[in-house]
């Protein structure tokens, strides 16, 4: 009866292929009016929305599909990561021209499917409907253990900041892609992290079942930007050491300063750890989960976000990540 | 620091006047990565997106900021009402172009703000960014006392059809403000029901509650589109019978079944209730939320969707209600 709908068509060949009900908390899942969730015993539940919209935060001419399909759920897992938590499922809320539902739908669900699968995350409903342009909208629900979530706001005064990875090489990757410069030798970092960015889940549960950080959020809008809603939502301020910043390689060093302090889309964590904390912390990394991480600064009681260049030399950081609404 | 981005701005207006974290199970809201949640012991946790686009299911020019406000949630909380839940918190994502941040995004606020309020949902969180249109997708947690859920799926022949309200009045409401016919006597009641519908959180409860029904969904896309979707998730067909439909006033009787049986946005629920509950169901009534309900037929073994005009005469009843792919 319903089956001739070009909607509900649809809305069967997104869901297939995708981890079904029964999984990862879900009693109810896709095809229904809503989904069924419960987070395992002891936990609490994660929520977190992220747009990833075409024109905004992706080219539908040089953005291959696959990447925004596993794009699109990766970085709103990062938001999960960055409490601490493991996501479980999403919401899928998608958009599309006419035009977009054939090749293009399925390089995308390739990428998505690809991603949900190395997340451990199951598919639990959304929406679809037609526009212009292709308008993506993912919901992810995560857990946490109970009172283990690690929030923006409890950094203090002499704790150390943190960060995992590398600063500033998904905007070299973005630079390469526009310059249409390969993806082999010293430039595929830089672009796989464009381009398939991993949320660093095992990193962020690591620190938070451990009660290591104080304060935690993850780098998506540049470092510049990031770490000053970090420390104006804790009542703090930051001392960032330029030589400790972990930079793209294979560019001048000035290049790879400005990347690393206003690229966006790096989603690496940044997080800071108590002094005293710090011993154990470096005790226990040597089961630590597999990406580096440097400390790069100190928080501060002053206000204000400062790099310095060396020990007599500081300057003020001013925001310059990305923000939609300036001109 | 972070106080002169735009973006953050923008964001700290949109969150001033709603619930704050610590009610409705949140115990991190908006102003982190991610919100934290727990829905009441003895209750798992309802999740559903609903996209609202200007363009698609909103004119910027006909319909006011306050109706887009209210809608966008009232909508979504609808799908947690069909599952028998209550809505508790949730997501606002939004795009809008610069122009309509200021007075539209006020009036916006306003019906969005009183609509939370009416349905005791708090703001959770969500994104913004900037976009042409006004672009919204909203997610909404709700929550419904363990294994009471009621699904889409659980119709059997012989389950008497029920549904909430009057079926069209939506669909004649949009007519009459495309026609600019004020807002005044006959017309009020669809003209509101279109602007700001109310989801039947109540009667949905209620039915879960009390075990009622065996199956439920809203009727946001027009009955023949709806119950072809109710009947084909149970493999069961329907009988409706076309004097028993409860129609919009004020209108021809030949474009009021039409409004009914094809006209979207109604957000009225559609339930089945087993012959052996009929007893109970009626008994029960007196305690019943201030809605009306209608029987309006019967579920079938054979899976066909059949109108009856009189005790001889049945017409297959063609799917007809919104389908944005259908061109």
């Amino acid at each position: 009866m319903a089956k001739h709908f070009a909607e509900d068509f649809l809305v069967r060949q997104i869901f297939e292929g995708f981890s079904k009900a029964g999984q990862a908390g879900l009693r109810v899942g896709t095809g229904d009016d809503a989904a069924l969730w419960q987070p395992r015993k002891g936990h609490e539940t994660i929520l977190t929305s992220d747009w990833f919209l075409e024109g905004t935060h992706f080219l539908r001419e040089l953005h291959p599909p696959e990447s925004v399909g596993w794009k699109c759920l990766a970085r709103a897992a990062s938001d999960i990561a960055a409490m601490g938590g493991t996501p479980r499922c999403f919401l899928l809320n998608l958009a599309l021209p006419p035009a977009a539902t054939g090749k293009w739908l399925s390089g995308f669900l390739d990428g998505l499917r690809r991603a949900a699968k190395v997340l451990g995350c199951a598919l639990a409903g959304g929406d679809t409907t037609r526009q212009e342009r292709i308008l993506i909208n993912v919901t992810v629900v995560g857990e946490v253990a109970k009172g283990r979530g690690v929030l923006r706001s409890g950094a203090h005064p002499d704790d150390l900041l943190f960060v995992s990875g590398r600063l500033g090489e998904a905007e070299l990757g973005l630079r390469l892609l526009r310059k249409r410069r390969g993806s082999a030798g010293k430039t595929s970092a830089a672009l796989r992290k464009h381009l398939y960015p991993e949320p660093r889940i095992a990193l962020g549960s690591w620190l938070a079942r451990n009660r290591l950080a104080s304060a935690m959020m993850d780098v998506s809008d540049g470092l510049s930007t990031d770490l000053a809603r970090l420390c104006e939502t804790g009542g703090v301020g930051a001392v960032v050491s330029e030589r400790a910043l972990p930079t793209a390689e294979g560019v001048p060093q000035a290049e790879a300063l400005g990347l690393a302090l206003h690229g966006g889309d790096d989603y690496e964590l940044l997080f800071t750890v108590p002094e005293r904390q710090i011993r154990r912390f470096r005790r226990l990394w040597g089961n630590r989960p597999g990406v580096p991480v440097s400390c790069i600064g100190t928080i501060t009681k002053q206000r204000k976000l400062l790099l310095m260049k060396d020990r007599a030399k500081a300057t003020e950081i001013a925001p310059g990540g990305w923000d939609p609404f300036r001109s």
